[in-house]
C-alpha cells in the first residue's frame, strides 16, 4: 500500500470530470483504494509521496499505432492512404525481416513511449514473428502495458510483404505459443491487417486461430472511399465494409475487437459496431494526413459506442495523445464549420474520456481513478506554461492538453508501478 | 564578413525549394553574399562556424500573434470568435493596464519567442500605450524583430477595454513620437482591432495619423460569418468587409497592410486583396479552435495573393510557426476532404514557402537565403527523432516541420546576429 499526494483529474464518464484537489491516493496492490484530504489515522506508517501542486492524471490510452512506422512519421503526408502505403509503410515494414534493424527501431520506439504520458497502447507489428516478439520483450521490459498484433496479409502488397496462407496460419500459431505466459504486461491481439490484405483462405485460418486462443481482434475500417470501393468489389456479398470481418467472426461479440477510423461509415454499419460492442479508434491527425476525412464521433458517442484514441504513427506523425485530445476537438470544429450539421463539436470533457476511460475500457478497470480502478497516472507540471495560479485546476488541465510534451512528466505509474 | 557551414534549405518560391548540401554561406553586414562549396582562397582568415550535419533554414516568419492573449494560450477553446473575446480575451487584455502584470507577462512571451524558431513577427499588443512600449523595449533586447501595434479600439468592448475616441487618436500619435527612432529592430504598425470595434470617427483619425507617419496596417478580416454579418450592418454601404477598410485607406496600395484569417472572403474581396497587395495572415490552428473554417489557401496562391502564416496567439494555441505549417497542409487535406472540391492540398513546398519567405517579403528581404537576403537562420539539429541517415535533406525538413520543438534548435541569427 502506498499514499500518493496531489491534484488528481480523472473521467467519471463523457461529460463529469471529477477533480480532487490536495488529496491522497491510496493504492493498494497497483488499483485505486480512495481519496483522502488528511492522512488516514491507521495509515501514519506507509509510503507517501507527495507531487505537492503538480496535476495527476490516468495514464494515456493509445487504441491504434503502428510501431514500424515509426521511423518514418512526419514524412511523405502528401499522399492518400493507398499510394502511401505502398510507396512509404510496405518498404518500411519490410525492413523488419533483419532483426538487427527492428531491435534498432524498435527501441526508439519503446523509449520514447516510455518516456511519453501513454501508459497503454494496441500495436500493429509486422508480419514477421521473430521481430514482433522482440517489440514484446523490449516493451515487457519498459513496464508498458500493452497488445502487440503480429500482422496477417497475404494478398495486395509487395512480394516481400506478403505471406503465404498456410505459413501466416503457422506463424500466427507458432507466435502465440511462444509468447503464452512469456509476459507480465503485453498481451497479444489477432491482426488481420486490412480486408484487402488478408484472402477469404486466410480470414477463415484467422477465424479458426481465435476459436482456439480466444483473444483480441484489430483491424482498420472504412477509413477511405477508395477502400471501401475495394471492399466492396473484393466481397460482394456483404453491405458493408465491417461484414467483411463479421462473416468470419473477427468483429467483436465475444472477441474484444478494436477498429481504427471509422470515418465513412454507413448508418447499417455503425448499428453493428453498436451491436458486436466494437470499440472505434479515432485517429484524427492521421485522418487529416491522409486526407480521409473527419469522422462523426459526436454521433457514435451519442449512440453510446465505445470510442477511444489512437496516434495512428506513421499517418499520424506525433506519438502524444494528448495531442490526439486536442486534434480531436478541432477537426470536429471543422467538420461543423465545413459540413454545417449542429452537435458536431466534441468538449474537452469527452476527449479527455476517449484519450483516458474511454480507451482504457479496452484494458479492463484502466483509464479512471475510480475504486478498483488499476493505478495507471502521469504526474505532470505545468509551471513552464507560465503563472498558473489564476486558473483552475481544469483549465490547467486543458492547458496540459494543448501544450504539454514530455518535458512536463514528473513520474508515470503503470498499475501502481512507478517507470518513470 | 563570416562564413556559416551546413546544410542549407531555403525557398525560392512556392513551388521550389533549394537544398544546399554541406556548403558555406558568407554572411557580409548581415546579409547573404553567396555559397560556397569549399573555402574561397581570399577568406581563408574569417570566423568559420561549423553546423556540420544541422540544417540551416530562413527564420520562421509570425505575421498575426496577440502577445498579450499569451498567458491563457490553451484555454477556453470551446467557444467561437465573439464569445471568446468577450469571455477570454478581452477580460486579460484589461489587466495590461497594469505595468507590473504587463512585465511579467510580456517578459515569458518574448522569451518564448526568443527560444523559439520564429526570427519576426507582426504583434498586436493591448490599447495600453506604456504596456506597448514595454513590449517593444522587451522584444527589442532580444534581438527579435518585429512589428507591435497599440490597439485601437472604441466601441463593442467592456468599458475597461473601450478607448475615448480622440483619447485613442492621442495616445497613438504620442506612442508613435515616443517610440521614433528608439528600436533598431521594433517599428509600429497602425492596429485598428477590426471593423466593430472601431468607429467611423476613429477609423478616420486612424487613416489621418497614416498619412502623416506613413506606417504599416494590420487587422482582421472574414473570419467568421457572424462577424461579417455585424461588419455588413455596421456600414451598409459596403459590398464587403474589406471595402470598410479600404474606404477609410486603410487597406493595402500605399501602406503595407497584413489581414489576419480571410477564411469567409467572397471573390470580389479576394479581387481587392490582390488589387491593393494586401497579405493574407494564415492562421489555421485558430480557425479550427474558434470553429472558423478553413481559408482556400490554394486559390489565394494560384492568385497571385502575398501570404503568409500567423500563430493568433492564443486563439492559435501553438506559438510555432512549424506547427502553423503542419496545420496548414492537414487542413486543406480536410477542406478537400469535406467540400470535394480538387486542388485544395498545400505541398510542403507551398507551407514552408508560407511560413518563410512568403511572410518575410512584409519585411523585405527576408525568409530566403538569395543574394542580399538577410540572414535570419535556425539551425536544426534532428538526430532526437531517430537516425536520419537514411533520409534526404528534403525528407529531413518535412520531419522537422511536423516534430520539432524548441529542443532541436541549436542556434538561431536575426539579421546576421547570433541571439541564441
Amino acid at each position: 500500500m502506498k499514499l500518493i499526494k496531489g491534484n488528481f483529474i480523472y473521467s467519471i464518464d463523457k461529460d463529469n470530470i471529477e477533480v480532487k484537489e490536495n488529496q491522497y491516493a491510496l493504492i493498494k496492490d497497483g488499483k485505486i483504494e480512495g481519496f483522502y484530504s488528511e492522512i488516514p489515522e491507521n495509515l501514519e506508517n506507509i509510503e507517501i509521496t507527495d507531487y505537492k501542486d503538480n496535476i495527476i492524471i490516468p495514464g494515456l490510452i493509445d487504441l491504434h499505432v503502428h510501431a514500424p512506422q515509426y521511423a518514418f512519421r512526419g514524412m511523405g503526408m502528401d499522399m492518400q492512404l493507398l499510394d502511401w502505403l505502398n510507396t512509404y509503410a510496405f518498404k518500411e515494414e519490410g525492413k523488419y525481416r533483419d532483426l538487427e534493424y527492428a531491435k534498432k527501431q524498435y527501441s526508439k520506439f519503446v523509449n520514447d513511449v516510455k518516456n511519453s504520458a501513454t501508459t497503454r497502447l494496441s500495436i500493429f507489428a509486422t508480419l514477421h514473428k521473430e521481430a514482433t516478439i522482440m517489440l514484446m520483450d523490449l516493451l515487457e521490459e519498459a513496464g508498458i502495458k500493452a497488445y502487440v498484433g503480429k500482422v496477417n496479409m497475404d494478398r495486395n502488397a509487395p512480394e516481400f510483404l506478403t505471406e503465404d496462407t498456410e505459413k501466416s496460419k503457422e506463424d500466427t500459431i507458432d507466435w502465440l505459443e511462444e509468447t503464452k505466459d512469456r509476459y507480465e504486461n503485453i498481451k497479444p491481439i489477432l491482426t488481420p491487417r486490412f480486408i484487402p490484405s488478408c484472402t477469404n483462405n486466410l480470414m477463415t485460418e484467422i477465424n479458426k486461430i481465435n476459436d482456439k486462443y480466444n483473444i483480441p481482434v484489430q483491424s482498420h475500417l472504412s477509413e477511405n472511399p477508395s477502400e471501401i470501393e475495394w471492399v466492396a468489389e473484393l466481397h460482394p456479398d456483404t453491405n458493408n465494409y465491417a461484414q467483411a470481418y463479421d462473416k468470419y467472426n473477427l468483429f467483436g461479440k465475444e472477441n474484444k475487437t478494436i477498429m481504427a477510423h471509422c470515418v465513412h461509415c454507413p448508418d447499417d454499419e455503425l448499428d453493428l459496431i453498436k451491436q458486436n460492442n466494437v470499440t472505434i479508434a479515432h485517429c484524427p491527425q492521421s485522418n487529416a494526413n491522409l486526407t480521409s476525412g473527419i469522422a462523426p464521433i459526436k454521433k457514435m458517442l451519442g449512440m453510446g459506442i465505445e470510442v477511444g484514441l489512437g496516434s495512428d504513427i506513421a499517418a499520424g506523425s506525433s506519438l502524444s495523445i494528448f495531442r490526439a485530445m486536442s486534434d480531436a476537438v478541432q477537426v470536429s470544429k471543422l467538420r461543423e464549420a465545413m459540413t454545417g450539421e449542429a452537435n458536431q463539436i466534441l468538449t474537452l470533457s469527452e476527449v479527455f474520456y476517449l484519450g483516458t476511460k474511454g480507451g482504457g475500457k479496452f484494458f479492463g478497470n484502466v483509464g479512471s481513478f475510480g475504486k478498483g480502478y488499476e493505478f495507471d497516472a502521469v504526474v505532470l507540471n505545468d509551471e513552464s506554461f507560465g503563472d498558473n495560479s489564476n486558473f483552475t485546476l481544469k483549465e490547467r488541465l486543458e492547458r496540459i492538453i494543448y501544450l504539454s510534451d514530455d518535458r512536463n512528466i514528473v513520474a508515470k505509474y503503470v498499475a501502481g508501478k512507478k517507470i518513470i
